[in-house]
C-alpha cells in the first residue's frame, strides 16, 4: 500500500510530539526520517520509528534536549546533543557548520551525546542550497568486523558527500563503509535468498552466505569483503568515520557505541557520551567562483553520463541518481510500505492515539 | 641488492639537480619519493624517477616553478603549482593547510597545475608533528572505470588520513580507491600469476583475471570490484577525490588528467591546468584538548589490536602498521630494489653522470 508524503510526515510528527518533543523538533525529525522513505532508503525511514520510541521508553532519548555548541574556533565546533534524537541534533550541527563556512570558508562540527541520525545524505544535502559542499559522517552500533577480526568493532559508519552543480542535479554520494548495508540482509531474509560471499562472516569469522549470519552472532564485512579485494580499505574508512565522529567529539567509539535496539543495553562503562557524528561544509567560492565550479561540475557529470557502458548496462550513473529518481516517483505516486512496517506503524499509532 | 636510505636520497637529489631543480627543491622531492621505498610502496618510489625525468624531457615538468597561493579565505586556499614536480608542490600546499589550521582551526588547500606527488600518506603525515589530523588526496591518470563504464574515467585517486595518538604510533590510512593498486599487477606479471576477479576488466568491460588486462586496454576496478560488492561506493570515493582535487582548484579532472607516462600526450583540449591535489589539516585541539584526544586514540588503537581474530590470522592491524614495520626494517637493513629498477637507475645515472 502507498502512503502520501504528508501522511507519513504528519504521523511521524504526531508520534514524536506524543513522546514529548516540541512541535518544531518533531517536524524537523519527521522531515529527516521520512526523507529516507522518499529517497528509497526504506531501512532508515518510518520502519525505524518504533525503534526510536522504544529507546525513549528505555529512557535513552531525551525528547527536550538542550543542544549546544560547547567548544569552537573560527572553522570548528563541538556540539553536545544532550541525548536528543539524532534526527534533531544533526540538522542543528550541520547548520553550525554552514554558519562557520560563511565566515571562515569552511565549517567542521563533531558531535557527541547524540543518537541515530537517519540517512547521512539528507544532512550533507543541507549545504547545497548555500552553494557549499556538504559532508556527513556518523558512527553506529557495532555490527562490522575489521579485516582479520572475529569481533564486531565498528558500525556501518556511512560517508555522505553532496556537491552542487549548475544545470545538472547535484552529486550526492551516501554509502555505508561496508560491502552491503544491513537493510539488504532483511530483504534477502524475506525472499529466502542467500547473500553473496563478501557481505558477511559467521560468529567464528568464516565467510558465510546465510542472510541470518549477522543475527546469529556474525558480522557485516567492510567494503572490499576480504583482504584480497581490499577490505582493509573499507575497514580504514569505517575507522576514520568513527574517529572523526566520536574521538574528536568525546562520544563513544568502536565497540562502545550504544546499540540502536532498546533490548540491548549500552556498555555500563562507556568511553564517551552517546553516539557521534561529524559534519563539514565547504563554501565553493572559498576556492574559486561558484559559477566556474558549477559549470565544471556540469562538464564532469555530463562526461561520466556519456561514457560507453559495459555489456548489459544502459548507462553510467552519477552518485545520487537512483535516490533522486525514486524520490520523483514517490512524490508522484506515494511511498510504498511493506505490510510488516505498515502493521508496526498502525500498532504504534493505536498505542499513542495517532491515526496513520 | 639492498641500498641505504642515504644512497637513494642522494642519488635522487642529484638527478633532480641535473634536470634543473634547486638544491632545496631536489632535497624535498627526494625525501618524498624515497619515503615510498622506505615504507614499502615500491611502485611509487625511485622506480618512478626515470618517469619524472622523461616528463621533464617532454617539457611537461617545470624544474623551477613559482608555486604560490592564488586565492584564500581564513580556512582555505588554492595553490598554483606552476607545472612543478608534485613532489615539491604537495609539501608546500600541505604546509599552507597547516598554517591555516593554526589560526582558523582547520586548513583546506586545493591544488592545480601540479604533477604526480608520490605517495599520498607522506603528505598527510606532515600534520602529525603539529598534533593535527592530516588529509591528502590526489587525482591521477585515468586507469579506472566507474561501475558500468567500459571507459577509463578516473585515476586510482588515493585517500590518506593521518591521525596522531599518544603512546601508540599514529593511525595512517593510505589507499587507492580501487580494489588493487596498479603496482600489484606488475608483481603478478613478474610472477606469471592471474589476478583475482574483481580487480580488473578487459577492453569491452568484461571481468578478466589477466594481469595484462589494463595494459591491453582494460581498466582497474573501483574498490568493491562489482556492483554486487559495492563498486559504486569505490567509484563515488574516487569521484569525490577527483572533484576535491581538480574541480575545486581548476585542474584537469576525470579523463582529462594528464598521463604520467611521457609517451602518451595530454589532451590537446584540457579542461583545467595540470593535475590536482587536495590537502586538509585539522588541529586536534580545535575540537577538544589534544591530550584527551590522544589518550582516547590510544584506547581505540589498543582495543582494535586486542580483538579476537578470524581463523588463520594472528592479529588485527591498525592502518599504517605494515608500512611502519617495513620502514623500521628498511632503515636497519637497507632498501631492496628489484633488478629492473636498479638497472634503470644505473642507466639514468650514467646518462646524467650521477653515481648510484
Amino acid at each position: 500500500m502507498n502512503f502520501t508524503l504528508d501522511q507519513l510526515l504528519s504521523f511521524t510528527k504526531n508520534i514524536l510530539i506524543k513522546i514529548g518533543c516540541s512541535e518544531k523538533d518533531a517536524a524537523t525529525a519527521a522531515d529527516v526520517l521520512v526523507s529516507a522513505d522518499l529517497r528509497g532508503v526504506d531501512s532508515h525511514g518510518v520502519a525505524r520509528l518504533s525503534g526510536y520510541v522504544r529507546l525513549w521508553e528505555a529512557g535513552r532519548i531525551n525528547p527536550t534536549p538542550d543542544i549546544k555548541v560547547v567548544y569552537e574556533t573560527p572553522s570548528t565546533a563541538v556540539v553536545d546533543g544532550d541525548g536528543g534524537l539524532g534526527l534533531v541534533v544533526a540538522p542543528f550541527a550541520m547548520q553550525v557548520a554552514i554558519e562557520k563556512a560563511k565566515t571562515a570558508g569552511t565549517g567542521w562540527v563533531s558531535v557527541k551525546n547524540s543518537n541515530h541520525y537517519g540517512i547521512a545524505g539528507i544532512h550533507a544535502m543541507q549545504a547545497l542550497q548555500h552553494d557549499m559542499i556538504g559532508i556527513s559522517l556518523t558512527n553506529a552500533s557495532p555490527l562490522v568486523s575489521p579485516t582479520f577480526s572475529a569481533e564486531r568493532l565498528l558500525g556501518t559508519n556511512p560517508i555522505s558527500v553532496a556537491i552542487p552543480a549548475k544545470t545538472q542535479p547535484p552529486f550526492v554520494a551516501d554509502m555505508a563503509t561496508t560491502t552491503a548495508a544491513n537493510g539488504k540482509l532483511e530483504i534477502l531474509q524475506r525472499k529466502g535468498e542467500e547473500a553473496p560471499l563478501g557481505w558477511i562472516q559467521d560468529k567464528e569469522g568464516f565467510p558465510t552466505t546465510s542472510p541470518y549470519g549477522v543475527r546469529d552472532g556474525g558480522a557485516l564485512l567492510p567494503l572490499g569483503g576480504d583482504r584480497e579485494h581490499g577490505s582493509h580499505k573499507g575497514y580504514a574508512l569505517g575507522a576514520i568515520v568513527d574517529i572523526f565522529s566520536a574521538v574528536l567529539s568525546g562520544a563513544n567509539y568502536g565497540p562502545w557505541v550504544p546499540p540502536f535496539v532498546a533490548f540491548l543495553q549500552p556498555d555500563p562503562n562507556p568511553v564517551g557520551e552517546g553516539l557521534g557524528h561529524f559534519f563539514g561544509a565547504m563554501r565553493v567560492d572559498a576556492f574559486r567562483p561558484a559559477e566556474a565550479f558549477k559549470e565544471n561540475m556540469d562538464t564532469w557529470i555530463s562526461r561520466f553520463r556519456a561514457a560507453k557502458t559495459t555489456p548489459g548496462h544502459e548507462k553510467v550513473l552519477i552518485p545520487g541518481d537512483p535516490e533522486r529518481e525514486l524520490e520523483a516517483e514517490r512524490r508522484a505516486y506515494g511511498i510504498p510500505l511493506i505490510k510488516a512496517v505498515e502493521e508496526d506503524l498502525r500498532a504504534l499509532g493505536g498505542k499513542f492515539g495517532v491515526i496513520l
